[in-house]
């Protein structure tokens, strides 16, 4: 009586459950942009695909929908000219309630069996996604394809079997039978159901919109509820592609599409104050997902936000390595990831190398030559730092220079393909521990770095967690040799509640989080309230109601 | 290298994962107050012991005491007169804090040997904690003994096994290599710690302060946090004495015992907003509940509120069952249970029976008439009473005679041996379901129940949904014998997110709700956000915090 969607994945949520559970490497969806693997003319067509859209309405045939809205602009400077439907919701809510009925009544494994036949119709559109991620975000195309295509649809699959998985630890019925000493035992027949909480919420961010979206998305919609995806405005198209691609599914697997919807046009703050939207998922700003926190109070809210990423730079064996890996963490999209380092935190006697012993200026200096021997040439450059998202990183960025003393000056690239692009190579600047913080102890998101100079590794540590606890943090890095160093160090981030990468010199870099192995974020300081993805990710997401009778 | 008292306990944890999984009976603490199984002399040592604290300080050498409050009176109409230390938060706040490091390094195997420890040794002291549940809540004896006993112990194991598992979910260290073509393979050592997220507080109730207050302390110890037990000024005893055997467990397995402490003469407000605190459980009125899911801002936040328990009558083979379960139910502790029916729904044209038709106005007078029969001897009575444990509960059931036509008056019971005993039968009143919506909507918690007429069947089931909804619920029960009837009452009783008891008519009752089987709350409607307990109750209380590193 299984659902054919569950039998055709079955081996695959198997496999991922095993990866969530063992932690090792796995990912279900390859990351190259292969021919062989994807198709040999996929990308082409994707290509056609993306400019035939340009310009035209984006149809979605969802319910509601009363004007047309839209103002995206490629970073890489053209205008996508794209409209989407606006939707009236008090038109498109209540269908989205009327969707979860039977929804919510197929059960777990069928559900489960329609997410991942998305997850493969998303895979197969991979290109096509990319195209888009790339237009909007400003992402390089290989990171538009692997960060938006597979490793969103890895991370989406992770949710789906962390949900799956909980809603299978509970028993659908029990025969309850209770001794009573010499008289007939007390008998009840129970049964328990898994129940969706409403429509759940996802409020997209503009750089990454389908990494960080699947984790929220295929976690509410596996556990029975209706999900609105709410696009930044300058990031629709990968999430009105995604949209379209669960409701075909759906559609086809015979339930009502309505169950996935997009909404553009309307304050993210007006949907999150519905009383239909029970759940939550944001990834963005700290004010903004605050505010969620504090007044969404009707809905489960699961948040995102800003954090000052920490290096502490003591000693090494690779210095070379060292700083080969820090120049391309920091050069990657432009440090648009919130997952960049910031904070380089060496002390101001130096540190000691294969190599003998660097000042700080030095290990400053040596950071700053590695970016520009990474983006010395420029068809390589553009390929590692993408565009720039917005006009609030360029203006942050170039108000920035007035911060501190100059390490390494921001640069305007020329794109040799697409004239208008916007490219700029990193800033990094020198500041004093003492005297500085109130300008390193928030985020400066985008291309912007701080060589730190503390009185030595132990201030280093004690610094990077103080602001770590109270200013949040998504990744935190050390560079140590002693033994002692590293492990007050892994204390101290434990403490902090962060992610600590040690000793990174080669091809894995801070930034990067693998689904079923990293998590990303850990609800443990102010940086993001949830963890992608744990079982407190999705175990509240749906309730369990019990029924109880006599046997 | 596991720890004595895990494996002491070991087996007794597993039987419970194995109960929790399957939701089928099992009980890991006796029941019976039986001398054969708790000891010949336990009783009455308990009720010297009892008597010998009266007048006393209770002492527990906790960090911080300043000064001695106390002000618990026993329903039974005497003043206990203990007296607690009161702390001053700024030393026994940073003290728990402290005690926290080396109970999170021992692990989530020997935090839950301890707790299951803590557990056996409440098991042993069920006596003891009969007599002050007693004589704090107003309980009769043999409910004090269970539900302040066995049944909170089996509720606090339930959480521990929970906990356990969610723990044990995480791998604790991965090797993770990834392919990388012909090229060698990325390689890390990954490391996964489980944190807890700080002092955990727990708000007890008047009425079951045990029962409801060991899965929150239980699960947030287990995960790691400290946890500050706050108890109602009004039953301070259980609780003192469970902190005691808390903190005797904790010292004797070479822990540090300010990692469960006892917060009395503070207000909960106070408590629950200092920045240490980061679980929060509460039990209690909507209006202190809401009070703490809207400010406690810095916390996770549990809570059970009050809501309207509602019971459906449509028809019954089983008149007389019906009436019996339902008047013991009434009666049972004077109706002081969060879980005791309050709105009866019957259509106003009457119900069918075994015995015929029986009019509204008869099914009403049986009820009436169940609940004299049952509370016609004093001397059973007040064993099936209990007494009125506060003003506010007596006040308002002398109030709410003047809320509809008097089917039942509240009486007054002399207690055989408590001369100044405040012992009370249950008021049932007539209401009409147009007219009346004002008085049945809420909660009149205590001996108060209301027979309403409605139209039929139907409106009863939308009604009784429709204020669930609105203003929550613990239990709903129908009576039916209709398939679709039964199946319209589940099918309502999902969506408005409640446990539904089906045509008890023996010797189970709508108020009880067994550990490992029955969830108490759904955190499906405005009663409770939260369900006792499930793996939502456990996930967020502690974060897995990671560390990788080139292999």
């Amino acid at each position: 009586m299984t659902h054919p969607l569950y039998e055709r994945h079955r081996e695959t949520l198997e496999r991922a459950l095993a990866a969530c559970h063992s932690r090792e490497y796995w990912s279900a969806y390859a990351e190259m942009p292969s021919g062989r693997l994807y198709g040999e003319d996929t990308a082409e067509q994707a290509r056609a695909a993306f400019n035939a859209q340009l310009g035209q309405p984006f149809a979605l045939a969802q319910a509601g929908s009363v004007d047309w809205v839209g103002e995206e602009r490629s970073p890489y400077g053209f205008a996508l000219d794209i409209r989407y439907p606006r939707a009236d919701l008090d038109v498109l809510l209540p269908a989205m309630q009327a969707a979860m009925s039977a929804w919510r009544r197929a059960g777990a494994d069928t559900r489960a069996g329609v997410c991942l036949e998305i997850l493969a119709r998303l895979n197969r559109a991979s290109f096509e996604i990319a195209e888009a991620v790339m237009h909007t975000t400003g992402q390089a195309f290989m990171m538009a394809f692997q960060a938006g295509g597979p490793h969103a649809q890895d991370r989406g699959l992770e949710a789906v079997a962390y949900a799956w998985q909980a809603m299978h630890e509970q028993a659908g019925s029990a025969h309850w039978v209770k001794p009573q000493g010499k008289a007939e035992p007390l008998q009840l027949d129970k049964t328990f159901t898994v129940m969706p909480r409403g429509v759940a919420l996802v409020i997209g961010c503009c750089t990454f919109p389908t990494w960080n979206g699947y984790p929220g998305l295929f976690a509410s919609l596996v556990t029975g509820n209706a999900v609105l995806v709410k696009p930044h405005a300058g990031a629709v198209l990968p999430l009105a592609i995604t949209v379209r691609i669960c409701r075909e599914v759906l559609a086809e697997a015979g339930f009502d599409p309505e169950l996935v919807a997009l909404a553009v046009g309307t304050p993210g703050a007006t949907l999150a104050l519905r009383p239909e939207v029970r759940i939550i998922d944001f990834t963005g700003s700290s004010a903004n997902g605050e505010w969620l926190e504090h007044n969404a109070r009707q809905a489960q809210v699961f948040t995102e936000k800003a954090g000052v990423n920490s290096v502490v730079i003591d000693a090494t064996d690779d210095f070379r390595g060292l700083v080969r890996n820090l120049s391309f963490s920091l050069a990657l999209y432009s440090g648009q990831m919130c997952t960049a380092p910031q904070n380089f935190y060496i002390p101001r006697d130096g540190i000691d190398t294969e190599d003998g012993h660097k000042s700080f200026d030095e290990v400053a200096q040596a950071l700053a030559g590695g970016v520009q021997k990474l983006l010395s040439d420029p068809a390589r450059a553009v390929e590692v730092l993408g565009a720039i998202q917005n006009r609030g990183v360029l203006e942050r960025l170039e108000a920035a220079q007035q911060l501190g003393a100059v390490v390494l000056a921001s640069q305007a690239i020329e794109h040799p393909r697409y004239a208008d692009a916007c490219v700029r190579t990193p800033l990094l600047l020198k500041l004093d521990a003492a005297r500085d913080e109130a300008v390193f102890s928030h985020e400066h998101f985008g291309p912007i770095a701080f060589c730190i100079a503390t009185d030595d590794t132990a201030h280093s540590i004690a610094l990077a967690k103080r602001l770590i606890q109270s200013h949040g943090a998504l990744t935190a890095a050390v560079y140590a040799r002693d033994a002692a160093v590293l492990e007050a160090m892994r204390e101290a981030m434990l403490e902090a509640g962060v992610a600590l990468s040690e000793n990174l010199t080669g091809g894995v870099f801070v930034n990067q989080s693998a689904a079923f192995s990293d998590f990303h974020g850990t609800g443990a300081n102010p940086a993001a309230n949830a963890a992608l993805s744990d079982s407190a990710f999705v175990a509240s997401r749906f309730r369990v109601v019990q029924s109880r009778r006599p046997a």
